[in-house]
């Protein structure tokens, strides 16, 4: 059995075609793109090529409107830290408790060493943010608003053009996140009122360690690397052509795979889902079952732990990952599902399927196969189980 | 006729065995660094095996003193900021007149923006080091001394742990843009007394788009770019595993190629340098004769423009670049140029040839050929020629 890889909201495989326009920039065109001899007389070409086709997918205006950066991470940072600088009188931050640490640690940074004041906004028990609290927290000293387009664990979409017109009722610049969105949902950027959006190139099939920084139009931006005259002076260091490039086409590519994705990504996301579902008590889904990215379902499976889910899981091949803080060490859930009180006996089993266009249904059967086996191991194994469940006499567990 | 490129301080071809050893990690070894499953599971590994690899060729001790960043500009950034940030009372930089302006251009905003004094040595007629200048600038209010291992211009070596002995007396960090010189010239870090250290992969054929920062054991560095934990938290964002194992298998290269390049690239460089002397009259090399880097030669060929020379190089095939600041628009001589008051005349004739381990002999005569009938050429449409040159008369112009 072929390897299932259900990850994808942590990274993408390259698409063979990015790898494949990209080769040529390592070798043969690997001059500068700014040089005028004939290594990289191709490059700058590509470049703008590249910068219109993910101009394409965002539906942006005019091409300067794009920053290209090192990761998503750094286009995040550099949204925030530039919109403190650059408006004199307002120091605050308005943003969600479920966003990324990309935001969140700077943030906690920003309030520590900077005198800046977080507004971290809650969401309710289905990860929706709370409307009333984000309007309030929105005021004369609010630099920026920085809301995610889409959660990473619970694949939840916000309301990003009200918010941003929210945001500019205040005064304040409004920055989206997007680095979960990016691909997956459609977007027109000509017509929002979003300012600055943030992206990263391996969230869809382009590859690690290159991103991008959307800046509308009039929208003033405060370098965070300084250095050579490389895009517009906004971000120096020699051009990363082949990762550029590699964008470009992982961007046409997702522009043309967008509708194929929000049918036949989502149809696979719901038979896993409602699968799972049938299949599994004491099983639920978190986040909101309406304004959902079509690939991403985060299941809690009560009373077990979801790293040992993920164990087992990647016996049967299947590459997963929980919603808890596994890298950090600790074994709290994560603060998104935190931030949306799931009952810790049901937050620790969290486990989220990322899927994209690469999936087929046979990878779907495959979970649906081994997905109950390996609870009811677990569950077998759990202290907290045996009291808790009603149900599960309703199984014949393998195991035993 | 191949196409010869002596444009190797601007960016290096990327060695095939680096895209061969990278190519994996784009479309199967593709999972995250830190997940579990076994899409990533060798990431980890081979990305710990690329980190020992360059800490070869650094001759460093511990893994951990090295930081990945996305270009040799977010090391230099990185490492003045952090040293601002982490040394409360000492506000002051001194660096050279002659850096890079991944160096000068955050230099010149610190200043403006942040009141740092930055004290910028200067350098003589040859581009040495005014030691005097910069034992007096260094004292109790010095954070950091940050002064280039090699001029990207000229090649010039400058003598960095001396340099270091110096700026620790005053109590300062000592930081090296070492850019140009990783891959060049022997290293042993865990004897030095350098703080910090940044590199990039494209100028020793790894690609573009990686650098890093050494970090001594014991020095404190202040992120730049916060997020998840990765680099220990000294660096956020997905880690860019193709690229640190490009990085990794490059560093690997440099090392078993560096006895060569000392020798065979040093007597390839010094062919072609005594070469044109020989055959271009009113033609002088820039520079420190005795330090300097073994793959570089910036010559400058009085009366002419650069910019003129390189593109009728180009249409012989062959890529060089001027040492005037071509990118910016201006056709003032370089910075480095100016600050070595290298007469106008000459400095606007500047041209660097910069080497790799990749060029031939028959590089190197193709030159030779090609060159005095371009220099003659545009000396004859020179305005300034006529009254300068009392040795027109020994050349037989080709186009005449
Ligand atoms: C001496 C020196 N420092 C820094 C840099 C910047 O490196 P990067 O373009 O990778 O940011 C370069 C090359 O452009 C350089 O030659
Ligand atoms: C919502 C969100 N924001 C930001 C990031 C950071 O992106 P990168 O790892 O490219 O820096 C990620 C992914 O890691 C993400 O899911």
């Amino acid at each position: 059995m072929k390897p299932v890889y259900l990850d994808n909201n942590a990274t993408t495989r390259v698409d063979p075609r990015v790898v494949d326009a990209m080769l040529p920039y390592f070798t043969e065109q690997f001059g500068n793109a700014s040089s005028i001899h004939a290594f990289g007389a191709d490059v700058g070409t590509a470049i703008r090529h590249a910068r219109r086709q993910l101009q394409a997918l965002l539906g942006t205006e005019f091409d300067h409107e794009i920053v290209y950066t090192g990761c998503g991470t750094e286009a995040d940072n550099m949204a925030l830290l530039s919109a403190l600088e650059t408006q004199a009188g307002r120091n605050e931050i308005v943003t969600s408790a479920v966003e990324h640490p990309a935001i969140l640690a700077l943030c906690a940074w920003l309030e520590k060493a900077r005198g800046v004041k977080v507004h971290y906004i809650g969401v309710d028990s289905r990860g929706r943010l709370d409307m009333d609290a984000y309007r309030k927290a929105l005021g004369p000293r609010t630099a920026i608003a920085s809301i995610m387009w889409a959660n990473n664990e619970t694949g939840n979409l916000f309301d990003v053009e009200t918010l941003a017109e929210l945001a500019h009722e205040a005064g304040a610049l409004f920055h989206t996140d997007a680095v979960q969105a990016v691909g997956k949902v459609p977007m027109d950027l000509k017509t929002s009122e979003i300012d600055m959006l943030s992206l990263s190139g391996h969230k869809f099939h382009a590859p690690k360690g290159i991103g991008a920084l959307y800046v509308r139009r009039g929208v003033r931006l405060r370098p965070m690397i300084r250095g050579g005259h490389q895009e517009r002076g906004r971000r120096a260091g020699t051009e990363n052509a082949p990762s550029i490039i590699g964008l470009g086409v992982a961007a046409e590519l997702a522009r043309t795979h967008l509708d194929e994705e929000n049918t036949r990504v989502r149809a696979l996301r719901d038979r896993l889902e409602s699968g799972l579902l049938q299949r599994i008590s004491h099983a639920m889904v978190t986040g909101d079952p309406e304004r959902r990215l079509p690939n991403t379902s985060n299941i809690a499976f009560e009373y077990i732990e979801g790293e040992g889910i993920l164990l087992l899981l990647n016996k049967a091949g299947i590459a997963a990952s929980s919603g808890s803080a596994c890298t950090s060490g600790s074994l709290e859930p994560s603060h998104v599902l935190r931030a949306m009180k799931v009952p810790y006996t049901a937050a620790h089993g969290a486990i989220r399927f990322s899927l994209s266009r690469e999936n087929t249904p046979e990878d779907v059967e495959h979970v649906l196969e081994v997905m109950p086996g390996i609870v009811e191991t677990l569950r077998g194994m759990s202290p907290f189980w045996d009291g808790a469940s009603a149900t599960r006499s309703a199984f014949t567990p393998s195991y035993a």
